[in-house]
């Protein structure tokens, strides 16, 4: 198992059995979402925005309009903070107290950097676009020249993360409140894709491709399942 | 419509038309939510960190052991970041380029104030509480006074806020890309609650109460409704 380098503050304090520092299960997580939220600082104050964002290898890429702007200001790197959560489920326990959500994050710490380069640009583009919807990239008409120079993408390198899992019942099964008259158990979320909603304002019908199709009914940590078939 | 004290932080640069500072739609989409991403500066650097929250009144509660240390630390306020977003739906245009999400996400500035009344702190945990599963809070066993002083909660004042909705087809369908033998459309995303799972440590069989199993299929947004009917 490859390991991430381990800073302070991907040391966990609470609950560090949830806690990993492997390399697999940062991709996964990070391959299981749909948005991320990305913190910056911003005249000293945090601020935090969702976005789309696509892993290549070991570098994330983020669309950052925002985090663009104060990049630009700062003249280089920013310090961004990027989590991606997923909510498994609604852990009931017997009491108040050992309630929890069951769930699968992933932090990642880094100096972001602005991507200039057009080559880059486009492998960025193609690793947010078929993270979001896979076989997209080539099926879409591709960015122009002029496209390209208008999106601002934002790179960020998996270097310093950690993962957090929990995924297990209540807390309270095996302490006093095991006895009290009480429900106790996990209400499991998912994530699904629903039914295409063709554009009113096509100009003719055109049939939902395969690579979109194939989506209705998934869950969408689970969108890359139909192009592994 | 009561209005939001608009800053000049919680002014829209990009894509104004998808902007509010209405009271309404914000309690709207913090409602509909289950976690929040808090941003707060440590060292410096941003951290982004999920986690449940509750809102009461023009209040919104969090818990928030890692905030909670930074805000001891600091002895008073933090500068905190609130986001929640909620994902509606993939936006697949004709060009990379217009590819979009459908969302609704609140941002929510302030100061944040530990609460540390115990009257206040109940409050917050039934906030909290009701939030993620409506009902919950008059069913489960309540926090004693030793859980009570072990669960840190975090204030927020609903000042500072801003929410964003994006609710419409691709951005190509008026342009030349419209003639483009390539379908375009909205794919629908949506959270669902699953069915129960007992917790197998459980001492003996107990009937899933009526405001967890009323949830089953219903969109975690929706989760209110069965109160409701």
């Amino acid at each position: 198992v490859s390991q991430l380098t381990q800073t302070a503050r991907t040391t966990f304090g609470r609950h560090r059995e949830r806690g990993g520092h492997d390399r697999e299960l940062l991709h996964a997580i990070l391959d299981a979402g749909t948005i991320c939220h990305f913190g910056i600082v911003m005249d000293g104050a945090p601020m935090v925005v969702p976005t789309v964002y696509g892993r290549d290898g070991d570098t994330v890429y983020l669309h950052g309009s925002v985090a663009s702007r104060s990049l630009m200001a700062a003249g280089g790197g920013i310090d961004i903070c990027m989590t991606v959560s997923l909510v498994d489920g609604l852990v009931l326990a017997r009491s108040v107290f050992e309630h929890s959500v069951n769930y699968r994050s992933a932090m990642v710490y880094g100096r972001s950097r602005l991507v200039s380069d057009a080559a880059e640009k486009l492998i960025a583009l193609r690793a947010v676009t078929d993270h979001v919807c896979p076989g997209q990239w080539d099926y879409a008409r591709r960015p122009s020249k002029k496209e390209l120079a208008a999106t601002t993408v934002i790179a960020l390198p998996l270097l310093e993360a950690s993962s957090k899992v929990r995924d297990s019942g209540p807390g309270d099964s095996d302490g006093p409140d095991r006895d009290l008259p009480i429900w106790a158990g996990v209400l499991p979320i998912r994530t699904l894709f629903g039914t295409p909603i063709d554009d009113p304002a096509a100009a003719r019908p055109i049939d939902t491709p395969a690579h979109v199709s194939g989506l209705v009914g998934l869950a969408t940590e689970d969108r890359r399942a139909p192009l592994q078939r």
